[in-house]
């Protein structure tokens, strides 16, 4: 192992956030189940035996790589610090729209394993969703509007504002059935106003 | 069979639907792999042989059960004639909460088993969702209001709201949060409004 990241210049901990890195790429175009060890040992130019030592087994692997997936969404869809809230909240829905477009194989995959069986990735994927509507209502996001009407009560609705979200932007890549993006980032953001103001 | 159906005076037809009501209501407080051909038939006082004969095997009576109980859903949250359609619509909303607070073990087992990996459940469930969303379009359901909007666009961002729906209402099941039922049911209202007007 030494000699590998030795030759890259990269700590251990950097080469595993490499690695992870391909890992979500690869997820753009294709399932978690189609997601292996050894395609990810192809890809990156080393040894299955290394990449075993970094994520132990398959499904440790895929905990990684949809746990570095939901950071990044975290990441993109951060609130910029843009004035007016509801353009902001349509910056950050635009940027999820965005990921969710050029990683659509992976998320649409994602999003099943974690509605079926797996546990794990379940958990992942509630932990996510929740810190995505949660975030609507941090002062700290420049959302002081939102954050003024946070409850238990509005919080229950945005999370189920989540659902719509998720759902209408995966049947929109479908079929965007003549609605622009533009459009569906306004709608979107005027059913979360009508629900928790 | 015959000296059973003769017993109660029914036809195979009657007999088969009363055996399937049984089965709902037993889903009631249960989940769907909790509810056993046994079950029914301890419940039903007849034998289990007969309803192997009616259902064909556990899978097949899961399916015929899930089946019904969407048949029910459908028929009890149908439009009433009411005059305006946001008032119309909460009294439908509110027919739909009243049944998953009332059948709440089997509908979050329902919900789970179609999102998990069973097709025909999925299928069920699904085209039970577009039908119910659909009809907010219907003009013979009264809502001339919501028929006049009717496009491919507003019909992908109702159905989005379905998923609002169901994730607001099991959540809030769990723990109404300090919102009323009639606040929930104008919330959710007022969401499906900003959405398709």
């Amino acid at each position: 192992m030494s000699s590998t990241t030795a030759r890259v210049r990269m700590s251990p901990e950097e080469r595993r956030s490499q690695l992870l890195e391909i890992g979500v790429g690869l997820l753009a175009t294709r399932s978690l189940d189609e997601l292996s060890i050894e395609l990810l040992a192809d890809q990156a130019g080393i040894s299955r035996g290394l990449l075993y030592h970094y994520f132990g087994n398959k499904s440790d692997f895929h905990v990684a790589v949809v746990r570095k997936a939901v950071e990044d969404i975290y990441a993109i869809t951060a609130p910029r610090g843009l004035g007016d809230p509801v353009e902001q909240l349509k910056a950050s829905l635009g940027a999820y729209v965005d990921y969710v477009t050029a990683n659509h194989a992976g998320y649409v995959s994602l999003v099943r394993a974690a509605r079926g069986g797996n546990e794990q990735l379940r958990e992942i994927y509630e932990d996510s969703r929740r810190a995505l509507t949660d975030r609507v209502f941090e002062k700290a996001a420049g959302l002081e509007e939102f954050a003024a009407i946070d409850t238990p009560a509005t919080r229950l609705l945005a999370r189920g504002w989540a659902a719509l979200v998720e759902d209408a932007v995966l049947a929109w890549l479908d079929d965007d059935a003549g609605l622009s993006r533009e459009e569906l980032l306004a709608k979107l953001a005027a059913a979360l106003i009508a629900l928790i103001i």
